[in-house]
């Protein structure tokens, strides 16, 4: 006999394609499930099936959402007239956790890496342009004012967001884009070069005596 | 709107249950389901329960099988006289990978831990002194002449292999343990002062013109 039963074998295989998970981590993961209640692996079979059959992108924004449109754009108290534009629902939820952002969002469902293979046209833009030239679906019949750039501070993110910027300029619509500098809670003599030139150019003026 | 939709939050939660998977990694697993095809999904979902109901323990070695006897307690080319006890399948993989084991094996599913909790009535070993006291299941009516205790060398390893070890005292068995000594391959400046004494306890003569 070689290796597992067939059934363990496959078990591990398919946890296996998944990112970051090696034939290592894959059979611990398939001896907890041996191991664990029958419950616990329906649980998680379900799960797995759910997500691909009740979750869909909402055609406004493009974030996952159970119903279309999604929440936060079906949401009437959110300013439709601001647009906070994120690469990935995961970055979405981290803004959306800070609670400053009243306004709706849109999804690039990634960034643009031409030796990747990811060009314009494999994510959200021809949407997102659309949403800036047409009034925003709401009663008041209002355009869009203010575009946030929220790409990540990264060599992709940022040939995306000059991207973006080249392609609205054109556009009545303001264009900002998240503030870089040094990361909350970190210390200085970590920051790399990259982080203090930041620091140094986005420098702000302390309000006297507040 | 706090999180993600529903389902991909029952996903992130029934993968988090698994070991070594923490929110960060279950949600980095959840969104590649969510990209995945339908089909790995299924495939996935469906491994899952396959484990559940597909596998069980051999009724004589505890070993995960899907049929009772396993195929190396049915196979007649196998020495049944001799057991190798392991702590679990995991560990008799390695050990038939090596192909150099003809026997048997007796799989304790787990090693005594006191302090955790596990007994010696947690593991298989009324099972395996059963298997010792009676003819083994072969035609020729003979029985059990030694006993490998292949446990982890760690402290609950050997504390279990002591124990075995003294419960077979009295019975007519040879009971032997697997060699310690310096890992295969590896360097010496790396040992530690445990593997050392090993390696020094259990040197053997070197045979002259070999």
């Amino acid at each position: 006999m070689k290796g597992y039963p067939e059934p363990v074998e496959r078990l591990i295989e398919s946890l296996q394609r998944m990112p970051g998970i090696g034939r290592r981590s894959a059979t611990r993961l398939a001896f907890h499930l041996l191991k664990a209640d029958e419950q616990e692996a329906q649980a998680l079979a379900k799960a797995v099936l759910d997500v691909k059959q009740e979750v869909v992108c909402c055609p406004i924004c493009w974030h996952l959402a159970e119903e279309q449109p999604c929440c936060i754009c079906a949401d009437p108290a959110r300013d439709a007239s601001c647009v906070l534009v994120v690469e990935q629902p995961r970055d979405l939820i981290g803004l959306e956790a800070t609670g400053l952002h009243r306004g709706v969002y849109h999804v690039m469902t990634g960034r643009l890496d031409p030796l990747g293979g990811v060009g314009p046209e494999d994510l959200t833009i021809a949407s997102l342009l659309d949403r800036v030239d047409t009034p925003v679906n709401n009663a008041r019949g209002e355009r869009i004012e203010e575009v946030i750039l929220g790409l990540s501070p990264t060599l992709e993110g940022d040939t995306t967001a000059h991207y973006l910027a080249e392609l609205l300029e054109g556009r009545t619509v303001r264009v900002t884009r998240l503030a870089r500098g040094l990361p909350s809670g970190s210390s200085l003599e970590f920051a790399t070069p990259a982080m203090l030139a930041d620091a140094l150019l986005g420098r702000r003026s302390v309000a006297r005596g507040s």
